[in-house]
């Protein structure tokens, strides 16, 4: 299991925005910004109810874990300071998680980082659940 | 050809961090952040000395480029106020310069925008450009 140090694990709780990479079956990546919350080894994020140009099983990133588990997901700071950058990078396969225990602790644990998300449906919305393989970080974290 | 609106330009332009996806011949993803400019209807990235651990053409986005032309990149902006969420979602073919008019001219623009590239050999290193396919804006731009 990667190192997950305590400043490692405080950089990436007290993100607010990650990026993450997925490919479809034919290798053609994409990469989005997402809201996420670390809860052990794994990372989740909801399909949530920011408008979207499809439903949320339609969407280009929910299709290309279907097709394709492996993503890369990264956390990073910029500053003009560049002795102050610093990233996270994660390694990990994903699923869709629909209902149950993981959905549920995730939602949860969502709502608490994102008081935005206390008015939005995203209980009854897929989440993506990432099983953290490789962790890399660099810079100043 | 994509629109490249005054108000998706100006955005581009003046972020000063995107993010780069690419993915290698399996389709196994890899996201980084990256500085870049916005020239016409490409982007480019150099390959800097913000520590790597491994030399320009070994780095992993180098390969994936030399294995996989596909390559995905956004620019986007993170607010607690999700109304003012925006972003550009670029979808691109990328090619690796080591020399050339269009290297040079990348490295002069790279400097007029970032002076800390002022003082580092981005010159004699590989940049990445990235021809704009498809744009995607969505969001307070």
């Amino acid at each position: 299991m990667p190192s997950l140090t305590p400043r490692v694990v405080r950089f990436v709780r007290t993100a607010r925005v990650a990026h993450l990479a997925t490919a479809d079956r034919k290798g053609w990546p994409l990469v989005v910004p997402i809201c996420f919350v670390l809860d052990g080894k794994a990372v989740y994020s909801p399909i949530d109810e920011k408008p979207k140009t499809a439903l949320p099983q339609g969407l280009r990133r929910v299709r290309n874990i279907r097709e394709n588990r492996n993503v890369s997901l990264v956390i990073d700071r910029y500053n003009e300071n560049w002795r102050r950058l610093a990233y996270v990078l994660i390694t990990g396969t994903a699923r869709i998680l629909t209902r149950g225990k993981s959905h549920s602790r995730a939602v949860s644990l969502l709502r608490r980082k994102y008081p935005q998300y206390r008015r939005m449906a995203i209980h009854d919305k897929p989440i993506i659940q990432i099983s953290v393989k490789r962790l890399k970080s660099w810079g100043a974290l």
